[in-house]
């Protein structure tokens, strides 16, 4: 990408991601004004030709486009909302963790032309490969400053609905402190016979990475609707009584591996067992009484 | 690997497993016997040189090395305890999933050079890059036949303990039963809003495999006994509270998330909010009162 000295843009809030972004902005040629609640963050992002200043209303008055990245949604709307008059006619790239329902407010805002960003890596990462982050809400936001969203990392819009971003940021995000969970459990596993969590996770992360490679066809089944498909693992195969035993004699919490035996027993008594493991979603899908 | 016509190997169950694991044997230059409680398993190593006997005995007999590869250990009980006399002197590998317990029984055996093996591959992936299997047990038998075991995949011994290859394979099996659970969450968080699963799961396998990378940080936690070293997300900023919230908010079930959820408040209830991530471990480490 060429220099974008032609685009004003602001940050608001200069935590460690935020600060990532404001730093691949004046890396990219952005002319860059950054603004956070508490001082003295900014020194590294001015020694690089960003303008800091003091007030957040002057900060939004100097972008056509004002990413936020702040702490939650509370903090930004106490940070947004006495300056709606501001904002209005200026385009929003939030990139706040926020719910789904919470960006949707926030695109309801009158006058802002407003997009949800869910950023899915570290500050380390922003700007190198790997990095990725989902956008949704105002698409003409979104085609407009593409070549400034670039500097982030990999961008992708997922449509009109402001919370879609949110609600898939979060959804991944679950899966990851999930699989952590998962991990840990392991680790708690085999500590007792001696091994180093060192040893365990230098094994663990190749296999659960090569094991990411059986979430497609889950996912195939699911969208085919059948869960009577030839090739599958039946949950009667899947059932983890063996392994929660063997937990138990560990002297451990058998709680993590507890979870998905639930989820598996559910449909087993449903009269499934013959059927694919991919079905545990049909337990996960409907709130318990 | 040379062919190993000079080594006498008998397979016992030819389920998916037993079969792709005979499979790698005869191709290997291996003389392989078979045998399987029910007839008919065996036509398709048959036509590729491998002996079918209809008697387990006769099978034992047949080899200096026997390779077991049943449903479960009862069935190993059953087939091998009646053949002890046939089994002295020899030397017996058993790939059938165990827990630790189970297979310290079985080595412990009189007579019998016993090594446990956890196949941590399914059954198209035996002799295939990425196959790896888990030993431990006799250090003699590991050594004798190691070039024999390469032919199913990467083979590692983990010592003596013939029940620590077991607690390793239902370890690393936990890791990935949980990760699957996680993705299934997802999955069902995102379809209320139109995402398909194989769309969410374009996104969430490289995702969860690039996440993977954040294990060996966990680990080096862990193994240095103090959570409260620097560069870490801390309990409190990883409470999951919107997330569950969010979930909620789509109608499906917490309990995935509200697990993960349980093992951060027990430690944050006992005072280490403000440490790592990994201190998680020590909700797991703990059976519950």
């Amino acid at each position: 990408m060429n220099a974008r000295n032609d685009v004003q843009v602001s940050v608001l809030g200069l935590g460690a991601m935020g600060s990532a972004l404001a730093g691949a902005l004046v890396r990219g040629g952005c002319a860059t004004t950054v603004w956070n609640r508490s001082p003295g963050k900014a020194d590294e992002l001015v020694a690089q030709s960003a303008r800091v200043v003091a007030d957040a209303g002057d900060a939004v008055r100097a972008g056509e486009v004002v990413i936020v990245c702040l702490l939650d949604h509370a903090s930004v709307r106490e940070v947004l909302d006495p300056l709606a008059g501001e904002l209005a006619g200026r385009s929003v790239v939030n990139v706040t963790t926020t719910s789904p329902e919470q960006s949707r407010e926030l695109a309801a805002g009158a006058g802002i032309a407003y997009l949800d960003g869910g950023i899915m890596a570290v500050p380390h990462m922003i700007g190198e490969p790997g990095a990725s982050i989902l956008y949704s809400g105002s698409g003409d936001v979104f085609d407009q400053y593409k070549p400034l969203l670039d500097l982030f990392g990999d961008s992708a819009y997922f449509g009109t609905d402001a919370g879609l971003a949110s609600l898939y940021d979060l959804a991944l995000l679950a899966g990851m402190y999930v699989m952590f969970a998962g991990f840990l459990h392991g680790v708690a596993m085999v500590a007792p016979a001696g091994v180093k969590a060192g040893d365990f996770a230098a094994r663990a992360a190749p296999w659960l990475s090569a094991m990411t490679g059986a979430l497609e066809g889950f996912a195939k089944v699911i969208d085919g609707g059948d869960y009577t498909v030839a090739g599958q693992q039946s949950l009667h195969f899947s059932d983890l009584g063996d392994l929660l035993a063997a937990t138990s004699e560990q002297g451990i919490s058998t709680e993590v591996v507890d979870m998905v035996q639930r989820l598996i027993r559910r449909q087993i008594d449903a009269g499934h067992g013959e059927e694919g493991f991919a079905r545990i979603i049909e337990s996960i899908r409907q709130q318990p009484d």
